[in-house]
């Protein structure tokens, strides 16, 4: 199973909650692409990558890549984010000048960061867990990152569960080369692009509100090649084996430009 | 006018194509925050701010932003985002080992990096002009970022339009305090959610069907108090005193738990 590293990140929870069999490799890749790649050429049978944040909505090189790969769905995750400001043993609270994270933690510790360290300088790097590791060489430097994050690398929490608001999660997505059975339980995702004209879209949920089927997100993107025409990321509850659920996909496919079905896999809450 | 400095980003760009006058002050912000605080405050008559991507996506914080403070959106700027390989005098470039960039300008050049540097560091640091200020201090370095930006701080262009596609634009948004009169040639923005039940959203968006109303947007985006629950953004063709567009938005606000118009403006293309 592969996850978004280095070790300590909030992926790397996510996955081993997901597989909690004691008999699993669990692999870091440095990047999003490479996670993608090692699954399509059968490097690992899993890899575990964010899809989404509750505060900070999704993430953009994930959709892309669902998009541009053969790849499918086979589960999700969801993380209860803890942000915790991080420094070096030794280093005082009140000498704290420099603050280190990912731009998401940065973000969303933006309440906390302004009441406390206003003046700080806040430096983004590529994760949280890298954000730990920096702070071993710089002086007056914290990070914010995870509790195991901070043990991992002998450092110490200073403050903890510093986010903004109590109710922060991620979602990561648990790829595959196919999706899952029915479980009673699941859900599905899909792709598809709609005609640019009016009522287009509204077209295009007519079969899902007529069998009753919920939505549970649709977001439109740019499509890359062309500037400002959208394709359209929509998840909703049930398996696309259910005889509705079918249906539902049978007609929307018909009246789509594009359409491909991500794939179905149960639902994590 | 504020826009998102430092000074040679796109934004900057943005802003002076849009308020083209010879008497106008640009003023540089650190962060979006500041830009929409400066705006309801009055300090600025107008904001500048990136909101979308046609590779990358929505700019999370200004969508959040848009949602939270009371402000209205006056008018658009779509700018081509031309990406270069920027270096110091004298660095050459078989030696570059570390490359600097904001986030999105290093993901929107990653065929370029993967091909002449697969094994360059790569840097992200929160804006493009803020990368080229930052080689003038490192050995081997390069930065990603715009031309004006380049000459701006005394740097030399190494490779010029770097960029995966050609089709890479960014789509700015004029803030004030109040949005802009119809022009015929008009788009309006706003934000609302729905009861999270079956066909909810495809009821929505009946009236702007029934009324041949062109959606240009729509995005779904988690609520910040309440995990996985969504509110929509959603663009569409006219202006909101049009009388076909006055009924469809009166319908939406009376079926929907939230409704926010952001504002009608003249449509950039």
């Amino acid at each position: 199973v592969g996850y978004l590293g280095p070790r300590g990140t909030f992926c790397e929870l996510a996955a081993r909650k997901h597989f909690p069999a004691t008999n699993i490799s669990f692999i870091s890749f440095f990047t999003i692409p490479e996670i993608f790649k090692a699954v399509v050429s059968r490097k690992i049978d899993y890899g575990v990558v964010p899809a989404e944040n509750s505060i900070e909505g999704s993430v953009n090189i994930t959709l892309d890549l669902l998009y541009r790969t053969e790849i499918s769905i086979c589960g999700e995750v969801e993380e209860r984010v803890k942000h915790n400001l991080i420094v070096k043993p030794g280093t005082k609270y009140s000498d704290i000048k420099t603050i280190l994270s990912h731009q998401q933690a940065l973000a969303q510790c933006r309440n906390f960061l302004e009441k406390e360290f206003p003046k700080a300088r806040l430096i983004e790097v590529s994760s949280t867990a890298l954000a730990v590791t920096r702070i071993k060489r710089l002086k007056n430097a914290a990070a914010i990152g995870t509790e195991i994050s901070a043990k991992l690398y002998k450092m110490k929490v200073a403050a903890r569960d510093i986010g903004n608001g109590s109710t922060n999660f991620t979602r990561f997505l648990v790829l595959s080369t196919k999706d899952s059975k029915p479980t009673g339980h699941d859900k599905t995702s899909l792709i598809f692009a709609s005609k640019n004209i009016p009522g287009a879209l509204y077209r295009s949920l007519e079969p899902f509100a007529r069998m009753n089927i919920n939505l549970s997100k649709i977001e439109s993107r740019p499509i890359r090649e062309k500037p400002w025409e959208y394709i359209f990321f929509m998840d909703f509850e049930g398996h696309r084996e259910d005889p509705k659920c079918r249906e539902a996909l049978e007609e929307l496919k018909k009246i789509s430009v594009f359409f491909k079905i991500l794939g179905s896999y149960p639902r994590s809450i």
